[in-house]
């Protein structure tokens, strides 16, 4: 604090930068934090029971194709990777089709060939739920072995908004204030979207002090995976940057489980999805960019880096008033 | 717009982006616009006889003190225009105080040692005023024989946003929804910031009708050079990104000589400095970052380069739905 007053500037000047390079220094726990030199980010996809119930714009076999897309470096995610110097990771958490291949960024952690629908029972198993959670600890356990130190989380799924709701009424939101569409949707399929979240809700009574029930009743194994991600990866002092809704409900998860992850956690920006701002709010995350983007994949969180780089290395490159000789007024004295 | 919407994500879901990568092509008239190849940022300084009116938290010398830190690369917006390889060129437009060396970065276009105290008199003499314009063009003539292809604007003088919010209550602006602190400075002296305002405009009586008038009476030596330089870039279809207010009061200057200048130019953030929404309301332009950074220099502006090189590379590189294989949802047919 006392290095970023005295640097060339007006105190408090560079507003959220400010801010953003504090917690990155009490994050690293150096007064001068280190730029990131292993940039991942990691997009979990999976395949929704609850599509059946016709809840979004696009076909479920959408899911599947946009690994491959991802896979072949044409999604936005990865033109976003490479203009902010980071590499994509996709994660088979449980996409309902075989990649009867293998590849470099194409992590296997598959539960199963998508959740069962929740309108008519719970979406996983408590097993599969449990299981979700060690699959993610164990990928942000290997990034983290393998050199990685900021970390973006991005998700892919069709149904995955409707889901994200789902987990967000259980915890307690009001589903007026979370509903919205993801993708672009009429009317009648946003009312089936929220049919749908009311139901799993009452079918299934998903317990709110027991977030691995939650998950078991109206989760997704990517939204689960992406939770276990953040508490492994926060209790190794590495940062995670969300991205937007569905990513987000999963912080939501993880700090349900585990309080102390949002120390470590940036908003990497506010998605267009109203539910998003909802949630980012009540975990008093304030997001980096504000660009009305709905797209997800971790294009929001993965644009944020450079303005995270940005935050760091005006910490460690802007001269101080003393070094370059410049009179201080009278707010720094 | 065809190739956007055929693009492999749901249509509009980049938000924003999509409207700066449009606006790009239109600039470039060019369906898949470029990369900017050379970015540059040029930071106008000049200083302000009102400071004599003690409206700034810092000492006037501290002008001067910036052009040198600016040249050692030591200020906030080196670092932000090495984050984005954007070089850095310091203009003086009329510090007061001579620069007695030569620098490859330094211009030297000084009008005089600083207006005079405008609340006594007109800030410059109207020949001045068309100086400042003619010189501002001149840079940006030469800017762009030098093949740059993108311009970020930057501003410094102590005073600067004194002399930028005198600018917009002359043209009409209500000087309750523009007055603000620029630096930190306490209630006393953003009192004697507001009766220097209205005393200029009282003083000196500016027609809102004659933009030179409006220069030459509550203008500054750095916001006449950066409309002409504006003025000069757009005519030549070469996109100049404003920073915060007094580049934006530049901005204003120079719409009310040339409307179509607006075409070109986009607001690289939102100021903490209320009277710059305010501004960019009126111009109808919707500002990339939003980090409640206040600091000027062009830091705001550099930041969202990154932003707009995403967006273009978005159109550039993502992979169509006929590429990828991805099935169309029911929004795109």
């Amino acid at each position: 604090m006392r290095r970023l007053n005295n640097l060339t500037k007006p105190i408090g000047s560079l507003g959220y930068l400010e801010k953003i390079a504090l917690k990155m220094g009490l994050i690293q726990n150096k007064v001068i934090p280190d730029l990131p030199k292993v940039k991942r980010i990691y997009v979990f996809a999976a395949d929704h029971g609850v599509v059946e119930q016709g809840v979004s714009a696009y076909p479920k076999q959408v899911t599947y194709q946009m690994v491959l897309n991802f896979l072949n470096g044409g999604a936005a995610i990865n033109v976003f990777g490479r203009h902010v110097g980071a590499d994509v990771y996709v994660v088979d958490a449980g996409v309902d089709g075989d990649f009867e291949f293998t590849h470099p960024n194409l992590i296997n952690a598959k539960i199963g060939y998508g959740t069962a629908d929740f309108t008519k029972g719970p979406a996983m198993t408590r097993t599969q739920a449990i299981e979700c959670i060690e699959k993610g600890k164990e990928i942000a356990k290997k990034a983290i072995e393998e050199g990685t130190d900021l970390l973006v989380l991005g998700d892919m799924g069709i149904g995955n908004t409707t889901t994200a709701t789902a987990i967000s009424v259980a915890f307690g939101f009001d589903i007026d204030e979370i509903l919205d569409i993801g993708t672009p949707i009429d009317n009648d399929t946003l009312e089936r979207k929220r049919q749908a979240v009311e139901k799993a809700i009452e079918i299934n009574k998903p317990n709110a002090d027991d977030p691995i029930d939650v998950l078991e009743k109206v989760g997704g194994f990517c939204i689960g995976q992406m939770a276990g991600f953040i508490i492994e990866a926060t209790s190794r002092h590495i940062p995670v940057v969300v991205d937007g809704f569905p990513t987000t409900a999963a912080l939501l998860l993880a700090w349900k489980l585990e309080p102390s992850v949002l120390d470590f956690v940036f908003a990497g920006h506010k998605s267009k999805v109203k539910g998003h701002k909802v949630l980012l709010d009540a975990m008093n995350l304030r997001p980096i960019l504000d660009l009305d983007m709905r797209l997800g994949e971790g294009t929001g969180g993965a644009l944020a880096i450079s303005i995270i780089e940005a935050a760091i290395k005006m910490i460690r490159e802007m001269a101080t008033f003393d070094d370059a000789g410049v009179s201080k007024g009278s707010d720094s004295v």
